[in-house]
């Protein structure tokens, strides 16, 4: 998928989205689809999806399904777009998922330049904590260590058949040997839970992920022994950069909240964002918030105010002009402070939990 | 390596190996490299390698080293090129190499249609007895299953890093997913034997192998942490066909012998082999055998006698006429029965053994 495409903040930012769901054959999301929608289902940052339908059936005739995302340990470092992956796998966990996550060692160790070893301690040290106080249940979630499961490996080496150099192309814009590998056992992680026992299972991810999920549902068609369900798949919107530009991105430290971060820091980021506030307070008064660019309003919506009317007084408010730019970000920051502090509150009880984690045991 | 340029039995055989010496950067084969040459080694069987030197050295200097060759175990055939191979891994045992033989289940599984659980059953009531048959020794040969160690896989990837897709076209032709997940796992097979202590390693196989060692070679220049020795190499010529055309293949029945295969059946295929008797008796005592192109004495001579005086005499009195081409197919195939015999027996002794071998066992 080319960046061009995606553009959440452009002036075009609904056909963006629009086109993404037309040119890839993705469903529309609709968040009547699932019971007790979770805050990215209700305010539509999940924008779309695939086989949604099995999964909600699957939930609400509480029949085995399962949730399934990847960690990449390369180092202690994650972003908000990481929380709404997370988010949505509690949400599935808490409506019946098994819920895997599988450590991604192996491609962390071939393509980020970290030893295996390394990538494990990272993933035990930070990603693991962090996705548990993010959410997750600190028992019912299965972990494992991609370079740990063979199954997964010699998977990954019967669904490489299946597949042609001109179809990965097409997919992925390009292929190397190593970019092969990594998608086919990503292919492999996918299927996994179903390996044991068929049943249908939900991948949510960024929409950048998406050529993953279609090679795998590529593969699947022709796999003629087994029969897998295809997996479905759930797409969020990108969390925006601080800046404005498309999205965040640990490249540019500036356009990124990180998790956790020291406060002062995100202080300045969120002062310095992106607003939707009018050049003088006068006309800002007068004419209201440009809401729909401001980036800290947004920061709210996805991550940080839960209750709906809550979002909806400070959207009116801050539309109306009754609040000020500088009010709305200071609002912004109290609310992150509550988050931060909570989520390393949260990292703290889950390392002392870790022996509780529930790893999948390789003969 | 295109077939064209490979044609042992056309009228430009020693071009055309020299070609291959010349095309591929190869250094010449010299019997005078290791003490006591085997068979192959002193009939120029074997025509060529890499860093041949370091081997010899290493045999010399009794230093460590080891011989490494693969069993793809999609059914229950091998034929006379196996049995090459095997006599070079018995030469390097017997001569202080440490000896690995892995079974490519995981590529036999991918690429020939036999599940994982099949390939492992028809190596171990097959492959390994055979190559016990052949003379490697019960106890101090160390065999491991692809799809089991997990350090190879796990090797597989990182490595699969260091090759670009036009690389891996010029060394192999061409490229599809299957064939480089297969290509780079043998390349982590071959260096196996060095993940826990560097040293040298020779890899004996047929010419057509040499892309696994060139892409072998390639990846370990490349390798800037792990300091591994590059593989040598050792390559046999082609064992005919017994129509006289380019190499015995399992595709073409009447074109090879299998071992076993029931002497009737190697018989008839022997009486109807490519001769170089002349056209009549009387032009045969004349002007003597064409044995340049006579595939039954090529069979003796790489295969049949190992003693040099017999085939010397046996040359001399088939080149001068003194011997029929009848009487050198009977020859040929008595010591055939005798082979066959001895190699149906040692079958039968390795698999009353088998408790003896020696597999890595993988945690």
């Amino acid at each position: 998928m080319k960046q061009k495409i995606i553009d959440p903040w452009g002036s075009g930012l609904l056909e963006d989205y629009e086109k993404i769901i037309k040119d890839f054959g993705l469903e529309m999301f609709e968040s009547k689809l699932f019971p007790e929608p979770n805050r990215l289902m209700r305010r539509n940052v999940i924008f779309a999806g695939r086989d949604m339908k099995v999964i909600s059936e699957a939930i609400r005739n509480k029949k085995e399904f399962y949730v399934l995302s990847g960690i990449m340990p390369s180092n202690e470092k994650i972003h908000l777009g990481t929380k709404m992956v997370v988010e949505n796998i509690k949400y599935f966990q808490e409506h019946g998922a098994e819920t895997y996550i599988l450590v991604a060692d192996l491609e962390a160790a071939s393509t980020r330049g970290v030893t295996l070893e390394e990538a494990r301690k990272i993933s035990l040290n930070f990603h693991i904590p962090a996705y548990i106080a993010l959410g997750l249940d600190v028992k019912k979630t299965i972990f494992y260590f991609q370079s740990e499961n063979k199954e997964v490996m010699n998977n990954a080496y019967e669904f490489a058949k299946k597949i042609t150099l001109n179809e990965f192309e097409a997919i992925y814009g390009n292929a190397d040997p190593g970019k092969i590998m990594a998608a086919v056992t990503q292919v492999a992680d996918i299927l996994y839970p179903q390996f044991k026992e068929r049943m249908p299972g939900i991948i949510p991810v960024g929409v950048d992920q998406d050529p993953h999920i279609r090679l795998t549902r590529d593969i699947v068609r022709r796999l003629k022994k087994k029969k897998f369900f295809l997996p479905a798949s759930l797409y969020n919107k990108y969390t925006p950069s601080l800046d404005g530009s498309i999205k965040m991105s640990k490249s540019k430290p500036d356009s990124c909240i990180e998790l956790p971060e020291d406060m002062r820091l995100v202080k300045r980021k969120i002062k310095n964002a992106m607003s939707g506030g009018r050049d003088t307070l006068e006309e800002h008064r007068k004419l209201g918030a440009m809401v729909e660019r401001d980036v800290p309003f947004e920061l709210m919506k996805q991550h940080l105010v839960e209750d709906d009317d809550e979002l909806d007084k400070i959207y009116h408010e801050y539309k109306s002009g009754k609040m000020t730019s500088g009010e709305l970000k200071e609002l912004a920051i109290a609310k992150m402070e509550d988050f931060m502090n909570n989520f390393v509150k949260g990292m703290e009880y889950a390392r002392k939990h870790m022996d509780k984690l529930n790893f999948v045991k390789f003969k």
